[in-house]
């Protein structure tokens, strides 16, 4: 048994991920398929790579993360099989493994990464628009029988990284952004818990409201309430309690979130 | 093999569902995994119990089912885990499993649920906002892989159950309402084909029309008539075939609907 | 390990295909299920049939397609199990299975089809409006677990077949139209590859629109350019580069579009 996750913005419409399944049972056919999601804004590879990184931790070592969000699919751009700790990842080399590949590395785990230039792992024909099908998928599910990595192409050494915004800490305030908005509206910035370290926070503005402080859970606020919390992955998250802080503040990706210390 | 599936109202957009599989397969690796929906109205706890209440059923014996509708994530809440019948079911104890409950108990079959209180069976950090991931995926897999439900937590005697509203049945009619909208429209009523007993309608009212009977199915009506029969679960429905009666009669969860006897 | 994909146009809310899956494992617990869509538009059979014409090649010998578009439920209408070259169809007899039957008479591969009429191996109660639950899930499930074809019914020598336009083509063009548009907006014609045989194209028109020639992929053209290109399954397609053709050209289903030879 090997796990196979798949994270795409295909939607679910069209088939494009049953065929994807398709392919990898062929070739793998004891594989379990975890669908991460398919609806990744439409080549938004920043998108893609904070679902990828918030998501792939939770599963098990060896795993085969297969995410195509490929907006140069049919131009030069590199395809690349990796082993990043010890989970694999298969993917377009526009850096979509951004974050776990910033993990490992902070962590001291050791990275093996290949780009994918051996067409006998792919499908016969190869189409010019849906490498997803043509060469992920088969590739992941090679990964997944059990082919070593290094059989997968050359070595790549240096993957294309995405620059995703940090914040910047000040001795009165962190300047940070949104950096996702998820299904429910919620901002959630890229502030994590552990970068607040000892200080305490006594104020969060943004869009030109004010925030006093944080609450533990939603449960904790009134319905409507504008509120902040951690989030489940730790990242400051500004919410409004059964609706939609997007659209009660007219914010989105980017939007500015300052965090005043006390 | 055993099965799992999963209710929620997490949408499939934030990668939140692929997790719990990475979850779930970590401690269970041959579960098989079934979505039932991921589009449980927003905390809507009654719409999560009479999805689940329509389809546990249908599954083999030994089934899993884990529901997450959970407005009170993070607050004293419980969570419980339960044998109702023949199933099992993990979710927060706020009513998910009312029908599953009450059919059990019509039907004489034993019941037994326990209070999630056994930390050894959750993921080592468990955040304040999603329980899903971190209480009911591992524990629905711990119980998939066969560990006994009285190992989880202490005895639950009493769940939070639901007041579903019943029909109220008379000599001349059955006063009774749309407890659920499909994703086509057809508005679906809390009156059973067991209900009506041996009495024949003769007219249905809703939303200030009238209608004169029953269809046995959508083909045996024209496009765009205004029908009511029975559905796939045996409860009344009032549907336009080929559209949306929801839309047609401004009508929505809590619609009254009155049988008249012939 | 048998393989079932499902296609319906049930969508996802309202647990139909989760409850499908709990008959098809309490029949066949090892079958692995791919979901290949459930956003057909209602009702609409051509749309089905593109799709899975489009996806059922890409899976293992021996998989089961079971398709579920099915304006005549409930109706005398037939259910049908076939048997097209190495793959196995269950859906009701509508002209689903228009496209692989068609390619697998070209490819002069063997067809049997039965009429689904014994319901030994339906559920035990069949409703009239969700046959999808009720006979095809299961019937699919038998034919995983390896039950013969010839079991499920009695042979159906003349199943319903679509008449899917074709394009006209003459010495200076070839009128051809639009059968699909995915969820990206793309206009995707009955138009193939095959069908230019040594013709180079000089111009393509739709929508008012003329387009010079094709591209070889979105990342070969400019952001909102609007190209033509064979997509993924060699038909030719009319697309805007992140964006939709659709929308820009008010284009739909049965739109026009016009292929000048050089």
């Amino acid at each position: 048994m090997t796990i196979i996750s798949l994270l795409t913005d295909f939607g679910t419409k069209d088939g494009f991920i049953g065929v994807m399944k398709g392919v990898i049972w062929g070739i793998a056919p004891e594989a379990f398929i975890s669908d991460l999601t398919h609806e990744i804004a439409p080549q938004n590879v920043a998108h893609g790579a904070y679902i990828l990184g918030q998501s792939y931790a939770y599963f098990p070592a060896g795993s085969v993360h297969t995410a195509v969000v490929d907006p140069g699919v049919g131009t030069q751009r590199l395809g690349l099989a990796a082993r990043i700790g010890s989970q694999f990842f298969v993917a377009p080399d526009n850096g979509l493994i951004t974050i776990p590949w910033k993990n490992a590395n902070q962590a001291g785990e050791s990275i093996e990464i290949v780009a994918l230039n051996r067409p006998e792992f792919w499908l016969k024909n190869v189409s010019h628009s849906f490498h997803g099908r043509d060469i992920f998928a088969p590739v992941a599910a090679y990964l997944a029988r059990g082919v070593p990595l290094k059989d997968l192409g050359d070595p790549l050494p240096e993957p294309v990284l995405l620059d995703l915004p940090e914040p910047v800490i000040n001795d009165t305030d962190a300047q940070a952004q949104v950096i996702l908005v998820d299904s429910f509206g919620n901002l959630i910035t890229n502030f994590t818990r552990a970068m607040a370290a000892d200080r305490k926070i006594a104020e969060i503005s943004v869009a030109g409201e004010k925030l006093k402080g944080l609450v533990s859970t939603f449960g904790a606020a009134q319905p409507e309430a504008l509120i902040a919390m951690f989030d489940s992955s730790d990242r400051l998250s500004v919410c409004v309690v059964n609706g939609s802080a997007a659209g009660r503040l007219s914010a989105a990706v980017g939007t500015a979130v300052t965090i005043h210390w006390a």
